[in-house]
């Protein structure tokens, strides 16, 4: 295996130990990292705690070559990073001048004189570097101690990210060096979690690099592979060569190859090929048309959605026969035909999509449990119905039948 | 301030360290925990790596009464938490044969012979307490160590939850004592960040129990309060007080008090009420149909939804006059208008409402920038409608237009 940099990263902060919060930027700057060869060996999340955190740089410090820090650069008494980390690391830390007047500056062209709390953001760490930051008022610090690249970055992404694309990751792609770490994810769909393992299992077990690792989202099952190589090129073609392989055995389960949704992947077949499509929904709600529709430039291919909840709305403006609805029921493979041929017929499209199913928690019997959906598609020659018995709540039954009539339509675009 | 228990989690796994995954067990735990009145502390996130977990279970014993582990309880190599943890703690390590027993026959129960690697499930730390998992093969443990609890629990959270509820739970909250943390939610729509600052910073900063934190989701303000108190009873009063005159200062603004989503208080207003509604959306294009049916039971009150992206649809469907159109444009308050009648007169609902707009990133003009939307609503008296201009992206402009959508009608049914 090839040797690659480690690096930690410590989010700042009392707010994200809060159960509704989550620290996104550690997410965007480990793409970052990897994508110049840095492997993220460890995280921290800390309040703002002034004696954790000093343990916590101290701990990075000694264990990894890069320790980068999100937050706690503010203008207030909360905002501890500054202060500790220059304590962590045995420094001194100062007031520059230069940034003091940089500070009253920026405010002054807002129109008003900086508060006085607001000079604690002029603080420097003892040789340490400024990292400038246009889009607030906390410049950032690199410090190279014992060999360890030590960054703080300010907590808000719109003045972080900037931050460490024009000024860290120059710095960090001198010391990575040789090995690149690229990535690529393979999206699965109309085939069981199991399948899908027993299937490939056999062919990426014989592989270190690229790493492979299956992961079951709520209706899709992706498929992450990691390579490292000397070059960006070697590691392309060590990813060229497993996906290959897995592609061939999973056939046309694969629909995305690099991060694209369902509903992008449906919308390029349509739009390349000129067809239109309209939907109509019943337990999706709406969903389909919403997915469809979240796509860029989806005006040229999707004309119509009809959600028809109740039997009314199906016989009023899709034409669905009351004789159709009474004999089989409204969650029935004929109703969901008689659907996609009525929006179809309304819309005037080349395809008309439907779905009709109890996604519950109520409404289900034994003869048509919760999760049983029907799914359809009409075209000019035929309408084909696919019945579906899908476990979960009602946010996931939504979920996996808008998957599975895109999948219908993906299919039938193939 | 009442002293408070304090936890650490650790979450185990390579996986929880790549760009696109996020440890979601802790914000579960730390409900669960805040609930208890336990403040979590510090989070770490630490890959499948014997030493730096050895190092991290060491540090967090050392700092705080309580550390949660979750995940690498699972039978393959990487699955290093039982052994590490063993080795940090200074316990040995051995096989529990009742254990053994009850994984074999856990496995002749599915119908086939335990594999030799899921007796590593059966090793047990000295000492410890297991935790058993009906829903899995990994049986957690609890350690009791100088006066620290060491928890293990295993990674999928439909193992964890229910371990953690029924096992751990009772055991901390014996510990835990006196001091209750709650939390206290409440939802701004219809107002912008700064504004319910400068209204509500006057009050909440004359208090340090509760705590206030505004947070700017995408299209709502979320005013978080957290109390502690020496009993339920006076933690809800402290909150009680402060979320009165909140709300009081903020008025109609606020639409949500206990965490419910806009879709779900205009569905409840909507069912008291006794009143039905149909969507006609544009550019939302399903959005607020698919909000509304998230909610269970939303059958009662909605009744039909038309996504009218083309021209031709809003006639089509929705009777919108191609005079009309042509003389306002699609994204215009007299096409809102028309549209919202149109839904309503089709689906002979109490209430209809609209939504067209430009959502971005192509389409915009100078006299009609991406951001413009219409609202309307229509009901058996009168249509309204409003203009709003919406800052940001195409994802952000058509939440925010749903949201606007919801509130227009939720301020009608007040």
């Amino acid at each position: 295996m090839l040797e690659t940099l480690t690096a930690e990263i410590i989010a700042i902060g009392s707010e994200l130990l809060a159960p509704d919060r989550t620290d996104t930027n550690s997410l965007w700057l480990t793409e970052k990292l990897n994508s110049i060869g840095i492997e993220v060996k460890l995280k921290t999340i800390v309040g703002d705690d002034d004696a954790r955190l000093e343990e916590a740089i101290k701990d990075a410090a000694r264990r990894s070559k890069i320790v980068i820090t999100t937050g706690g650069l503010g203008p207030t008494e909360d905002d501890v990073t500054r202060k500790v980390a220059a304590r962590a690391l045995g420094r001194r830390l100062s007031l520059d001048e230069t940034i003091l007047e940089e500070l009253r500056q920026r405010f002054l062209s807002f129109g008003y004189p900086m508060p006085e709390r607001n000079s604690r953001q002029a603080m420097v760490i003892e040789d340490a570097e400024v990292l400038p930051n246009p889009n607030g008022s906390a410049p950032g610090m690199f410090i190279e101690h014992h060999g360890v690249a030590i960054v703080l970055l300010p907590g808000p992404p719109r003045e972080m990210k900037p931050m460490f694309e024009n000024h860290v990751q120059p710095k960090l792609v001198r010391r990575a060096g040789a090995v690149k770490v690229l990535r690529r994810m393979l999206r699965v769909a109309g085939l069981g979690e199991s399948a899908v393992d027993e299937k490939i299992a056999p062919i990426y077990t014989q592989y270190e690099n690229p790493q492979t690792t299956i992961l079951f989202n709520q209706s899709e099952i992706e498929i992450h592979l990691t390579a490292r190589g000397r070059t960006e090129l070697e590691a392309n073609a060590l990813l060229d060569h497993l996906s290959e392989k897995l592609e061939e055995r999973l056939g046309n389960s694969v629909f995305s190859f690099a991060g694209e949704t369902m509903e992008q992947v449906v919308g390029l077949k349509l739009s390349v090929g000129g067809y239109t499509l309209a939907v109509a929904e019943s337990c999706t709600g709406g969903l389909i048309a919403q997915r469809l529709t979240d796509v860029s430039g989806s005006s040229k291919y999707f004309i119509e959605g009809v959600v028809a909840y109740s039997n009314e709305a199906k016989t009023r403006t899709l034409d669905v026969k009351p004789k159709l609805l009474l004999k089989h029921g409204a969650v029935s493979a004929e109703v969901a035909e008689a659907m996609a041929v009525g929006i179809r017929k309304r819309a005037g499209t080349d395809f008309g999509l439907s779905v009709t199913g109890i996604a519950g928690p109520g409404g289900g019997s034994e003869a048509k449990p919760v999760g049983l959906v029907y799914i359809a598609l009409a075209d000019e020659v035929q309408t084909k119905s696919r019945k579906l018995q899908i476990p979960g709540d009602r946010q996931l039954v939504r979920w996996r039948a808008s998957q599975a009539a895109l999948d219908l339509l993906r299919r039938r675009l193939i």
